[in-house]
């Protein structure tokens, strides 16, 4: 299993230069299960391909197995995660030696931007230097989850 | 979706008809989430075919999609079902208009041996004509649930 470590961040005004100087990638993404156990089985079209994902509990550190689906098998899952989806473009931009992944939500979740950062260890994640167009940081609150976020009808309300 | 409605009972001894006349296919099978909501996410090897199949909340009613995986995709899945899975024998025997399913456990659950009938309703599920050599039907019980099962380290007490 590979370890996923990240931290995420709300992002108040998208900063011009993301959307002038990167490709944003659509990316479609539902959940079939999300197990009291924490363990979760997503689904997700980035660009052209297709994955199926075993996430395990965690938020700031979590372990995961991913294989890549056929379009065929993708669309026979895809019905499974009604009303537990999300549709959203991500662009990734350098930061260093890091990358960011700025997720810009659509659809019901239009209005929502989120910054997440991966890290190869927990130390690591400590040491990220927060760039000013971040906003507060989100990586403990469950409300900002992908998989919450597929449930929800609309953007959660910052002051909760 | 499909919809799956069953009965199953125990056979406490299996009949000799069975494994002279028929072919027992080998089922490896194993959990990747047991939802709270009730909806699992089990992977099987059939024969020398693999199978991702969700199944919905219900006991004698349930909805099911299932996805043929490539042998490479049913392997990388294949450690997340750890503690959770087993390893049976199949043998499909004729009755009447049906088909019942004969289920011979390996490994932990050496000694159990379900036997199952899928109908196309509940109604016809009412009409089924009982062999004598079927013993306690357990079609309600959770303890032979094979998802229960899976996760058990022997075979249920029948006195529970």
């Amino acid at each position: 299993m590979a370890k996923e470590i990240e931290r995420k961040f709300l992002v108040d005004e998208l900063p011009a230069f993301i959307t002038s100087q990167y490709h944003g990638i659509d990316i479609l993404q539902g959940y079939i299960t999300n197990d009291t156990s924490g363990r979760q089985v997503r689904i997700r079209r980035k660009g052209g391909k297709y994955y199926l994902t075993v996430k395990d509990r965690g938020l700031l550190e979590r372990e995961e197995v991913e294989i890549e689906l056929s379009e065929a098998q993708f669309h026979a899952l895809w019905p499974l995660t009604e009303a537990r989806n999300l549709h959203k473009k991500r662009f990734e931009v350098p930061h260093g030696t890091f990358t960011i992944e700025v997720d810009v939500f659509e659809d019901k979740l239009c209005g929502l931007v989120m910054a997440e950062v991966e890290f190869t260890s927990v130390q690591q994640s400590q040491q990220l230097d927060v760039p000013s167009w971040f906003g507060k940081e989100v990586t403990e609150d469950l409300h900002y989850t992908n998989s919450h976020l597929a449930s929800s009808q609309q953007v959660p309300d910052v002051r909760l």
